[in-house]
């Protein structure tokens, strides 16, 4: 958890100095929203924090930007977007618990005079309890007057067609079923190999894949191993493709809404 | 965030089989509530999770213990304990927040069967928080017919009066001012001291210590630096001598309410 | 809103007694989640419950199953996906107040014995907080124990890719932006023309169309007439084409889950 | 539901525009508060939200009025006012669903700039879950400032006391036992005589009729057919003599406090 | 507050011996929900809640019977039944408060085994939630198992047409205008006329009692005294006609619901 | 609970226009929270409310100040502090039901224009909650632009160490276990020695007191008869010897706080 060196990349490793130091510079402050849940036998339970966690230190290398501590914890998994509750160790929050939890940290955020806020989210399933948390926030402060913008995006956000059509010889099945099999794997790779089992890649699918959801899940729309489609071919070619898209994607959207130019590309 | 290996003590970095695995082991599962808050010139805004953080993982050393994704985010900081909301990066989450992330974090452990239970708090404004979590995660589970306990305790409860008598020479002036101060920054130094900036401990008292609560916030009652009180004196030495008391309340605590012993002291 | 004669498809016009017949009988129940939203110059405000609800008559033409009241109201309105709120007339619910409502209807159903659900989503913001109505109400009962099943669909989930790029030979840009634009026209279109006002239809699309949220909406991702691409070339083939994709989907759907076979096709 | 052409009357059947317009010329917009709950055999499970409907579009004749989605479903039905939840059919949301609805609803007119605005109770237990939500609005807005007015009735509110001895030859037991007796079947004779099975008119009564609530409900204080009383010799003469009040009393009520004479009588 | 001598009719007084002794003896629990709200220049703050108690002490000198603490706070005062909140003093709580506390305390009493409960209102605006508080508590027991039932009622509920008539020559007003007034005057001078500032009786009348309410309170539907009818002519006689049909009620309610007869009468 | 005659120091027994007399006047206006809990076998379940109300009343005779009605009940017993809900009486509410209590009273008082807030705590398991309650009225209220104070205090943060070591010999085990025990019983002695069965004073300990909680709480860490520690030896005289310390905290915290002397010490 804890570097041998604080990394001042992190708000959790700033003091409070640096911190107000940093607002007073109008750096973005990024808040990563993902998931405990099962990832197949070849990804940790934590990937989906992990992944945006990690595409969000080096947004910091390219940006003024603190990435804020992470949530952990994301909405309930759907059986046919990230497994579901059936497997062992996802382990999800309700509704309540996560749009609270985001209205909290951004009106505290907002307080501290931060002008430019970004949530990330990182876990499919989040999506709409992020939007109502930003919702709920924006009740209670003038963003217009407070010259406050908060973005919402997240590194899957980015990938253009045109790249899925590349690494799905055109044949994309869609972002749903594409938990912890060749997206996710690639892109996890691309950034940090050294956090996916290389010799455990999943190559299965389920027997079917519903367009609907069905309560309780049927046991036929999901694969033993957790992997919602293959892994298979998965390189870290694949991944640095996917992230190629991603950072032009943020050089975009923070130019265009921020005005900030990168670093380095 | 990711060391370059993956971390088995860490519930985040198994996959779902070696998750299912030490379930079905009858591990402990330890969740770390902490805060992001100002800790003084000296130590970083995660001081409380990551203190908390640090000594779960040693635990996972010596039992079979799993330690779950720490909640980063705390309960609202109070200005007498913990130096209050008006320092900047003090970002804290509400009651009900809090109160149903735990909750819903219990209630998926309890589905998943795990019977020992850990809420270790690292922040003392948590507290009744994390009670009530557990109260609403016991109301909907009979823990008795499922043989599952839930322990609610933290670094801070097993130190001995007498360690403290010892430190402050029979002048220990209670937990609640010793924010950010002596004790916070021995017991760091005695486990990861490359977190403490020695070189700004700070040595400072609130001109007045008032034995209740006034909102807002009067100026005189907190510190400009934002320890309650002095750091002066800290030291490794210090904290090795708490974090004794830690591993022997735990030994207590483990060996009485889950028959457990540590494989070393 | 009151026929001349009642509609026995109808749950809010049949008696208690007709009711508890159809329970009896294992009929699907089938609540409409839509939303009171802009749809552009040619479609009115009601638009996403009123062609759910179309749908769900038909359907109640094919199958043992009853139409339950809809839900009108839906999540709030985002600016990419709905326009958002910035238009006169979008009015919506948060969170808490769909979440809870479709907790408290399902709990309801459940108590009376229905064991075919169907919760329908015609407004694509309503998805998650759908879901967590659904959680929150099976939290409380054992759907399994009662052989009950809860399903989440909606017309638009049907369509075929290859209707898609049928209609838009090959260029099909995702639902997201088709807000009131050619698909959602030409579906009502093909169900119930008398609701599009064919002299206004709308030809623009907003300057930009980020992939992420900005909140607050910049005035450049929104159109000024409300449709967030062109409706031009809407018409009844269309929508008969995309409809014929819903029908053989509940076909299949309802054959697999429920095990019925439509009365026609 | 969706007439062969569109109802202008309703706020549904607008665009936006024709929305904006109709705030800008301050129409009275309202909602009407109804139920989905057993009304005997001769009355179908949605009396209360239709017939406060009829009565709204009515209302819409006479008045520069708009009328708003209706909220079908409401708070829980209770024995001895609306029979109570062991009919089948009766679906009803409890408090917080309710209150929520009507809070975040009232929100976005008052943010749209209507400021008259009615809610209008067609099923007595919804009564002080209007008022909340109502309550709860106005918490966050400045009504005064904004010239904004909210009126809490509804269609039983007007009816006079001597039309009711009328009715009753001086004998009018009260309006709680009077739930799908001779005064609603009356009412909706009144309006709409195609919804009332008149073969089926209940002429039964309860065994007793406590003053006081019990729960779990006894089965002696409830009739088999679900009328709390007798609806023999309802007629649309007594109907029409109570819309009389009704109109009245609206045109009392609208003139008072919104300045409005209705266009006919 | 405190006698010199303890009360053993109230819960409050007893240790938790004598009271688990008289769960064993199946005594009924009851529950006063009062108000603080004006009452005119003649009567306190407090009368809700102390009419309430004065009934409740009585009618535990009468039958195996346990007065629990009383909840002082009510639901938010209206205009046109209780004065509403323009009146300095009236202090009232939220529906969320009230709900969630009738229920949390319903269900310990369910925990400790009482089997006969009552929820006696004391105040018209709290009679919904106090309805939502004990459906919230029988949705998580199973009350008919149990054998409990709750009865909910109050004192003003037992007051007969004829007793009313007798009291108004025929003219009765209607509960909701008779706030602090002649009924609820006399009502205090029968049993406790020690609390009545007989000096200062109002007698006067709002220029208008409209059927609605509206929302903010126009300032001609209250009086300037804060009665909302006159209280001219109350007196001790007339408030034991009134106290004679409530012991008459309970002795009814009791007895048919849980069997029990007054000790006298 | 109703003295012959009015007790004008309590708020309950005010009229309205007295209530505003005083709000005018600036007078301090104090909610004692206190709770129903098992005292052991010689006080009784109101202890914590009781002897809250009891300094309260005094602290009305010394400085212009109103005691509000109590909150009778409190937040959820724990065993190692108050005994736990193992006892028969120990009647409690949730987290929530408590802390909306205590936002909205504060918040009624804000908007009456007092401005000198007082929440006094009388049960330890209260203090977050009410802290939470507190900062959710001041989120709606500038209190700095009203200038209005919130003190949180109870009579038991008074006490000095100094009185602790003098009453326990240098041996005070800490305020958790003394529960039912030598401090409140005295204390109670102190101030209303009518309310203490000098009889029955337990003179026991729990087999083991440990430094953590447990869920469900382990039968060996409370006692059979309700008090954590020995009860023997209490007197008035240990009792006035801690009240002396209550009297002095507040002539303090008043005198800082609020600019205000005692009229008498």
């Amino acid at each position: 958890m804890i570097p041998p060196a604080l990394d001042k990349r992190r708000m959790d490793h700033l003091t409070w100095q640096e911190f107000a130091q940093r607002v007073k510079e109008d750096y973005i402050f990024l808040l990563v929203a993902g998931a405990i849940e099962e990832h197949g036998p070849h990804l940790p339970l934590g990937f989906d924090y992990m992944m945006g966690y990690e595409v969000a230190l080096e947004l910091a290398n390219r940006y003024p930007l603190v990435v804020m501590p992470p949530l952990m914890y994301g909405y309930r998994s759907q059986a046919t977007i990230g497994g579901g509750d059936q497997y062992p160790g996802t382990t999800c929050v309700g509704g309540e618990a996560l749009m609270f939890t985001v209205r909290d940290i951004l009106e505290e955020m907002i307080r501290h005079g931060a002008r430019r806020l970004v949530v990330f989210n990182s876990h499919l399933e989040n999506q709409n309890f992020l939007v109502e948390g930003i919702e709920l926030a924006r009740r209670m402060h003038d963003l217009k007057a407070l010259q406050t913008k908060i973005m919402l995006s997240g590194w899957s956000y980015f990938i253009k067609d045109s790249t899925l059509d590349n690494l799905f010889d055109g044949n994309f099945p869609g972002w749903d079923p594409e938990h912890a099999a060749l997206l996710e794997t690639s892109a996890m790779l691309g950034i940090n190999p050294d956090v996916v089992d290389m010799e455990k890649l999943p190559d299965e699918s389920a027997p079917r894949y519903p367009k609907y959801s069905i309560f309780p899940t049927p046991p036929d729309i999901v694969t033993k191993n957790g992997a919602l489609a293959s892994a298979a071919g998965s390189s870290v070619e694949k991944g640095k493709l996917m992230l190629k898209d991603v950072w032009e994607g943020y050089e975009d959207a923070f130019g265009r809404e921020f005005g900030l130019k990168p670093k380095y590309r």
